[in-house]
């Protein structure tokens, strides 16, 4: 997608070990009308695939998620990675590394709003080692849920985890592809 | 606002302790139809203040500020609760009680994307103490910068927040306006 590529062009910053900074636009301060487009695009691009709910991790899955929910007209469930009070006591819960943590995070869902035969798309920022993508895939499959779909706004094709979903066989869609950032450079893979 | 106020009466859920679920719609699974509606509803409230950017505290203020700012084509900024590796190492930093977690949290803001001279609309999904949005007042001062506006989806007017940002003497506008919860109920103000 053009104009999110153009923006990682003029306001990405490679931090060096895999670190792709995108502050300025997703992950501290969000760009409401670029994600809104995003948004847009994931909803054409998962248009047939007969979701009937988004679901995303918080933080910084939810501006794209929500966005993209509001296109398909359907409800969006961001994961929890702590459990709030409001939650009920038995929830689904697994835990997956996180990149930009250096620790295990917890991914918490309610069955309240994850439910058997549902048909799930999961939307996240990034696709790198798929880690916590494979995390949502576990929370939907332990309700009883089926994945029909991963879309992420930006890929780091050489990290990987578009092979590691490769066995889910559903559609995955970025729409930003990054085939390198060696060098302090950021290669597009497109 | 009708529609969020019949959501609550339809979904919404007093657990006792000032505690309102609203994790239906708002706090976990997120109808993105709503907070687009709530969104367009603040921008048509504060669009007269001349805000420069939309601040908010994650999780639960990112979907109504999202859509707030992308009706009146701004950045939002969200303040994050630990500071993530792609921070710069000097930040605004305040501490405030969190309701539901009971305990202090951090908002942590990076010196980026709020600067000097902004003129800042404070958009959450509570106005209960006032606490979490003083928090962010706070950092909006630290930073230099003046708010300009708070909108809040649902006031619970019995715990006083409103009081407590008066001294502001800024628009304060809630969506939905709750007079008590004892014994159960959820009585509306409006």
């Amino acid at each position: 997608m053009q104009a999110l590529k153009e923006r990682i062009m003029r306001d990405g910053n490679n931090l060096g070990h895999g670190i792709l900074k995108v502050d300025g636009f997703i992950n501290h301060q969000v760009d409401p009308v670029l994600m809104d487009a995003c948004g847009s695009e994931f909803a054409r691009r998962f248009a047939q695939v007969g979701a009937t709910r988004v679901l995303t991790a918080e933080i910084s899955g939810i501006a794209p998620a929500v966005m993209t929910a509001r296109y398909l007209n359907l409800p969006v469930v961001y994961a929890r990675k702590s459990k709030p009070i409001t939650m009920p006591d038995t929830v689904y819960l697994t835990v997956a590394p996180s990149h930009t943590k250096g620790r295990l995070v917890e991914l918490i869902v309610s069955p309240e709003y994850l439910g058997r035969g549902e048909r799930i798309l999961i939307i996240d920022d990034f696709l790198a080692s798929g880690a916590t993508i494979q995390g949502l895939v576990r929370l939907t499959q332990a309700a009883g849920a089926e994945v029909v779909g991963i879309g992420a706004l930006i890929e780091k094709i050489f990290e990987g985890g578009r092979q590691a979903l490769a066995y889910l066989n559903v559609p995955i869609e970025s729409l930003v592809c990054i085939s390198s950032m060696d060098d302090g450079k950021i290669i597009f893979a497109d």
